[in-house]
């Protein structure tokens, strides 16, 4: 039990290391840049509130957890913009190699059974081809979306995005799991495309 | 469906603002203060993490969608530290209404349906009668210790706080979920008030 209980502590103050790791997107009101920590806590909250929108078979419960872990690799690996190097960064070899190194890591220092459990719902989130994996990305993208919306342009300034890169790189994500989120979100991205 | 989006992102773009809410304790490399959403998330992992301290009958997945929720109330009220005022800020009369307010306020911009059973879920928590409650009320407890004890202190040093006051202000409410949990955090903890 003492030593189950200090390789679950030694991973919680590990995870600490992910509220310093920096996003692109800022925060709503533009303020600072969002860290990976608070992300993965508004993606959770993102997952319970749009929940009727999940296509039917969808665990919201599974959901939940994919998005509190999703993002643990960054510690070792930091965020790799959606929309850095042209959008060709983000789902390299390179960077899905790193990630799994990373996850090893990370998950192995939990006790075997426990790491075992939460390294096997990241390889499901990160393959992304069951129900709940699909709907976590989905929501994974939607939210840098309404941040940007909401601070004024954010990384699509920043990188000079156009309506189709956002369509190709994010809206194709969203709309494979949840095509009505993604017909709201559109019409509401339009115009602020269409204005610069 | 379109006003019931536009009501779900209204919520999730005004609960952004609990990232901006900071807590007393820091991060655990002591390098800036904690915010409200990183802790939410940060306390979501411990329930993944802990969940086989949990006593028998805790439903884990709502014990995590009360984490996720919990602290939402902040966002009107701010954080009230459990040490503050030598203890007596956090539980008052005063706070308390404040908090249903909020709570009235923020679940109320979401549709009926669903602002209701957040509501549900976030008095649950602050009843603190049911097990999966109670559970979640020890994990709120034993995560600022951990951070404090990583820090070399924090809030401990900040209000001159005794072995006695954390017993009495938060050991008692991790034991009475988490009875063996908090038999291990109180010895790891033992050393540094003896050094103090």
């Amino acid at each position: 039990m003492s030593d189950r209980l200090a390789a679950q502590f030694a991973f919680l103050d590990e995870a600490d290391k992910l509220k310093s790791v920096l996003r692109a997107n800022t925060l709503a009101d533009g303020s600072r840049r969002e860290n990976s920590g608070e992300h993965s806590w508004h993606l959770a909250l993102y997952a319970l509130v749009l929940a009727d929108h999940a296509p039917a078979g969808v665990n919201i419960d599974r959901v939940l957890r994919m998005l509190i872990l999703h993002d643990l690799v960054e510690i070792d690996v930091g965020d790799v913009p959606i929309h850095s190097l042209n959008g060709q960064a983000h789902g390299s070899a390179e960077t899905q190699a790193a990630e799994a190194r990373a996850a090893a890591r990370i998950f192995g220092m939990l006790p075997g059974d426990l790491g075992d459990d939460l390294l096997t719902l990241w390889q499901e989130f990160e393959v992304a081809t069951s129900p709940d994996a699909l709907f976590a990305k989905a929501l994974d993208r939607v939210q840098p979306v309404m941040q940007n919306l909401a601070s004024g342009g954010g990384t699509w300034k920043d990188y000079g995005v156009t309506a189709a890169q956002l369509d190709a790189r994010v809206g194709v994500k969203i709309a494979r799991a949840a095509p009505q989120l993604w017909a709201w979100v559109r019409g509401r991205v339009q115009p602020w495309f269409e204005q610069t």
